[in-house]
């Protein structure tokens, strides 16, 4: 079974309106914004990738589905999988750095020890409060919105690559994929304004795919609008490749939202503020599916928007 | 690192009261209780279980720590680890009964594939409502209190030796040990009524003593008062050893609590209309740890007092 037919099955049991149809990147049930997102050695994070790293990555992707609902973080409640002494050492001191800086608490969990030799597996359910204006959802998109992105697109994807060895290291790309940074103060603030909002942990395109068959909308991307950082620019040329590779990396953990253009002023006073760039790259539309245009040139959706796992 | 030491750092970071300091079943935040329980394949269940037991096993063993708080359970999240396809269709059915039959609602999760030949490894995160009176604690027993547990104790630890082929299977002891039953509907009637109260899930003896550390207080316990199934009692002599393995066996998810002894009638009342077992098993005293007593002969606390997991 394919893990789409398993959440098929699992949407089928999660008919409460609390549960979102399980199409929304958290749920919201009184107040609340819960979310719980897992991560596997050798899936989602590297063998040799430091535990402290892996602490804060299991926070901050959690964190990062609170802030696309535009919720206040209060507290997790983890899982983890012991195994030799030096490592959970070196995580326990990383969540307690993580937990610090976004100013949330331990409520719980569990510890277990797994069979010697199996792939760590950690679960982290991260609780937070709902803004007054209610939590955004992936479905509101409506045709004529403007799309907007946080930050800039690809730089946790080619920082992969470089702590594979397979491009020269810069600190920039390094740290977006070691230490992804939730946008949460942006994502409280920018809520009232948005009609839909979801973070992009799998790929810029197929999260915008996501979004677009949530709102039962067309979402139109200019790739050339889509922001990649200077750091990312040093060592790719800016190319349509580089583009498509950035976009259908994942890791990101910027949000993705959509809101009507008399928004516009807003939303950029509002990043202004936070000092965090946001780009306008498309709009939605009537249809489905993603379009992407390349200098007002239609181009193909590549076969791979992003990663399924 | 052990498993006490991880968890001795934990409790570092979580220093904030809704925490209850990592030494209770479950957080208590805001009048909601939340706990994160996982079960690991050959750890917590069996290759071979069925995958519909699994299922349920993993909510009863989260609704158990929502009963040791007299909470009422709303809903979970769930941390998934993909396999077969059949496994995983049986799994998502036995979900789906787990959840009517507790008439909670699946409120999200995350499901990822794991490198093959991985062990299941499978979170779930439950919340529940604190009842009105407070959520009980496992720190409140006070010297006097008379200790008890509901049900029979021993089943399930009997029931897994069945289902390894040790002992000649009987339907009352695998169920226990495969369809384990939290005690939701008393542990919330009950909740006003103790000073303490937590769940036995790794035998009642560890998690005696475990009450009895969060308390301050030494609890007795008259091993021959601890209530033996008919089941058990069909396949094992009424010994003083089979008292003992049925006290750390573990998996029995029946409650144990400390009440003042003026407290009784009500208690038994409780029991009674729910047609549920209940039985004085001890008492609390000035002291520390446990301390065990046969036909008022006091014996040595054995070695091993349940699993440390």
């Amino acid at each position: 079974m394919s893990e789409a037919d398993f959440i098929a099955r699992l949407r089928a049991i999660a008919t409460d309106p609390a549960a979102r149809g399980l199409a929304d990147d958290a749920a919201v049930w009184e107040g609340l914004v819960l979310t719980h997102d897992m991560i596997v050695e050798g899936v989602h994070f590297l063998p040799d990738d430091r535990p402290q790293d892996v602490a804060w990555k299991l926070v901050a992707v959690n964190l990062s589905d609170l802030a696309a609902k535009g919720a206040a973080p209060v507290g997790v409640l983890a899982g983890y999988s012991l195994g030799d002494a030096a490592w959970d050492a070196a995580f326990a001191e990383g969540l307690d750095v993580a937990l610090r800086r976004f100013g949330i608490i331990l409520l719980g969990g569990d510890t277990v020890r797994a069979p010697t030799g199996t792939p760590r597996s950690l679960g982290l359910t991260a609780i937070g409060r709902a803004p007054a204006s209610g939590a955004p959802s992936r479905s509101g998109m409506r045709p004529g919105d403007r799309i907007w992105v946080t930050g800039t697109i690809g730089n946790a994807g080619l920082g992969l690559a470089m702590r594979l060895g397979q491009v020269d290291a810069n600190e920039t790309c390094l740290a977006a994929y070691c230490r992804p940074q939730p946008q949460i103060i942006f994502g409280q603030a920018v809520a009232p304004h948005v009609h839909a909002m979801m973070d992009v942990s799998d790929g810029l395109l197929i999260d915008a795919e996501r979004m677009a068959a949530a709102s039962g909308c067309q979402l139109g991307i200019m790739v050339e609008a889509i922001p990649l950082s200077a750091a990312l620019l040093a060592v790719r040329p800016d190319v349509l490749d580089t583009r498509l590779a950035a976009a259908t990396a994942g890791d990101d953990y910027q949000l993705l939202f959509a809101a009507d253009p008399a928004a516009a002023d807003a939303i950029r006073e509002i990043a202004g503020a936070l000092d965090l760039g946001v780009t306008a790259i498309g709009h939605a539309g009537v249809g489905e599916g993603i379009v992407l245009t390349h200098h007002a040139q239609r181009i193909a959706v590549p076969e791979r928007t992003g990663f399924m796992h």
